[in-house]
């Protein structure tokens, strides 16, 4: 396609829906108006409902009203609640004033809900049945509602007077029931349902724990409100993963992929927490200066201060990572807290001594090479007291770091704190400035009358 | 409950099915079997196609052979399957002998697909249609067939006379149809699948980005061979974040709950990793070693060791943190690296420039402070050259950290290693080498001729 004069970045070609998916995060927005348009009507309404809000929301802004208009109106109500969401405050109000009147007030009901609550994630459209329906009954009525209800509904929901719900049937059911059958017989009454208040992470786990695919919401006098399916949760899970991630490795989390987001978002929500650990780690330069002196008597204590302190910042970090983890899934909970202490306990004493041996190993091993290859000596006459004083150290920081890093997530979790934020770095920050403490105390006591 | 004599632990009291979940992973296998034993029928049938394979592998184990024999008939040929991947090598062939042969034959053939691909995940029970059908015979022939398919499913697939996918129809669909409308018209033929070999992490970008509730798996000949679930995904998306983020925090993935693994185990998924850093981080000693005399002259410059290089570590966790989540998210690929290191680069710069700053004043402020308070010397005469030589080693080092932090996982992907093993604590410990070599430079220069 040759380029046209009055579009000046128009070279883009048709693309398939898939290609255009896959180029939209580059593209620019006269890129994306134009890679969209050319897309049949059908591509382009499968292309909509795929596209993470925030994009359909970038995209929604940019198109003509007329566009805007039909897209918002051929869209489920929740994705429209999430692309309203995603738009500036002063763009709401209009955007809004595009749907009919019905479809509003599902959207304005839905947008009453944080994001990511069970009522900000449900879809309100689901199939409304009564009890004293036949299987015959339903499927003729939900035939005549066909255009009502969404596209991906699996259940029907058979409610009372008072939207109290009262059962579920399944399409399958329906399908398979003799028609004379009333719903009453056929529905399952033991029912798994969430309050609309409950939060995202903790739908996901209902849903993990169940197997199910669908979990009808309900309002706190059990009226129900909507539905939220397992494809909404595979994203959840994934989102709550990313922030979780994105704590434990030492910054505040991103809330959008990493090539979206601006430079200065980028560096603002990385800045804080470099700052805080930047902060907290200059307490290591005043715990060294405390034993100054000792370091002018032994220089060779000087070089293995970063070695001895990052054993306990790494095991600290694994046994954070591990906690941290096992927290989000549910499988440790506070009262497991003496649990964990033994089994890391044990843990860092195993690690410690593993670790400080092959300390022991390396500094012999080093000073006995270089006598023999160069005839003099690298860490002085007293060598071997050199090694245990780095064994013993590195047993000590080893064993410190394991216990904070498991103990900080609980309680962080007890103050009510995210224990997330018990990330690696701070983890090895917090374990660096007890590691030189510990580190010159064992040198003290091992090498008193000899280097010190 | 009184405790009877021939139970020795028998003081357990009935719970729930909620509460004996909850209770499981701490209960002996004696109170395991005995709050089992003490479940409804209905209850136990949920509770085993609630407990993950591992358990229900365990549970089955210690089951007495008929009770064994009932459940493995009653399960889906995926979940035994499982059951079945769970158990030791020797009690398996034990196990499978168990079934009846058509169900024996579906879990064989499950068992040939590793864990983690689409085939292993599949169900192999479907709800087969035929193009020629109607929607009402189709409903007919589905009742009828009642007892062979499994409980969740919500589409029907046409196949041919090869068992090629030609279609896919919802339940809703036929229930929404005329019964006379044949499947032919009534059918999606634009069909999402997945090969069988398929990865279940890929599986999850398309159930993420398609937002399915089901897609079907076929052969490399189009022989539709099963269908995974949307709920079999959450628990994919789970697992697999688990293993990238016990990675990241410098582990072996764990593959079982922590509470679960064995003490042995958990030290030894720790073990390697934390030796092989303590070996890497070794060369911080190498390097300071090389400029031993310059600490016996200085020694001032050894109380800012820490703080820098562990600057250039946390910021390389950092990046490492980001590129790695959006690398498994699929929003940065391999082609993306130019575009991530002129982010990283910009972000270096700045977040550097913000720690040297925070550095420089660290030194001015306590030098000042300890002056004021005890009338003494903290840093020396040269305390703001020392404050400079701290504030161009943070940039250097924050800089340095970035990029590293930010290209090794592309590095990893490149040469076809998970970028995952990138992890926090091996960029830190590679850094930390760097970072001597750093500080002792720009020390060299910028105190050449007055504390040099």
């Amino acid at each position: 396609m040759p380029p046209e004069p009055d579009h000046p970045s128009a070279n883009l070609e048709r693309l398939a829906p898939d290609e255009l998916h896959e180029a939209w995060p580059a593209l620019s927005d006269e890129e994306r108006l134009q890679g969209f348009a050319l897309l049949t009507p059908e591509e382009a309404e499968e292309f909509v409902a795929r596209l993470p809000s925030r994009d359909a929301a970038k995209l929604m802004v940019v198109l003509p009203v007329a566009a805007r208009q039909r897209w918002l109106r051929l869209l489920p109500p929740d994705d429209v609640a999430d692309i309203v969401q995603a738009l500036d405050e002063e763009q709401r109000e209009g955007t809004l004033a595009l749907l009919d009147d019905a479809a509003r007030d599902e959207v304005r009901a839905l947008l009453v809900y944080a994001e990511d609550v069970a009522g900000g994630l449900m879809n309100p459209r689901y199939a409304r049945l009564r009890e004293d329906m036949t299987a015959g009954e339903a499927i003729a009525y939900l035939r005549a509602q066909k255009q009502r209800t969404a596209e991906m509904i699996y259940y029907g929901y058979v409610v009372d007077s008072g939207q109290r719900l009262r059962g579920v049937v399944s399409f399958r059911e329906l399908v398979t029931a003799r028609p004379d059958t009333p719903l009453r017989e056929l529905m399952t009454t033991e029912l798994v349902t969430v309050p609309d208040t409950m939060d995202q992470e903790a739908v996901s786990h209902i849903f993990a724990r169940h197997d199910l695919i669908c979990i009808p919401v309900v309002d706190a006098e059990g009226r129900m409100k909507g539905i939220v399916t397992a494809d909404d949760i595979v994203d959840v899970v994934k989102e709550e993963a990313t922030e979780d991630m994105q704590k434990v490795g030492g910054l505040e989390a991103l809330d959008a992929p990493y090539l979206d987001v601006s430079l200065w978002h980028l560096i603002r929500k990385r800045a804080g927490w470099l700052a805080a650990l930047f902060i907290g780690e200059s307490m290591t330069a005043t715990a060294i200066a405390f034993f100054e002196d000792q370091i002018a008597q032994a220089v060779v204590l000087a070089l293995f201060i970063p070695l001895i302190i990052s054993s306990g910042g790494n095991s600290g970090s694994q046994a954070a990572t591990l906690v941290i983890r096992a927290m989000a899934l549910g499988e440790v909970r506070l009262r497991d807290w003496w649990r964990v202490i033994r089994r890391e306990v044990a843990s860092g004493v195993a690690l410690g001594s593993v670790l400080g041996s092959i300390g022991l190993v390396r500094v012999l091993l080093w000073e006995w090479l270089h006598r023999a290859l160069k005839g003099t000596m690298l860490y002085g006459e007293h060598y071997a007291l050199v090694g245990l004083t780095v064994a013993l150290s590195v047993l000590g920081c080893v064993l410190w770091g394991t216990l904070a890093g498991s103990m900080l997530p609980f309680l962080l979790r007890r103050l009510r704190f995210d224990p997330a934020s018990a990330s690696a770095p701070f983890v090895a920050t917090l374990v660096d400035v007890t590691g030189v403490v510990i580190y010159f105390s064992v040198a003290t006591l091992v090498l008193r009358g000899t280097l010190l």
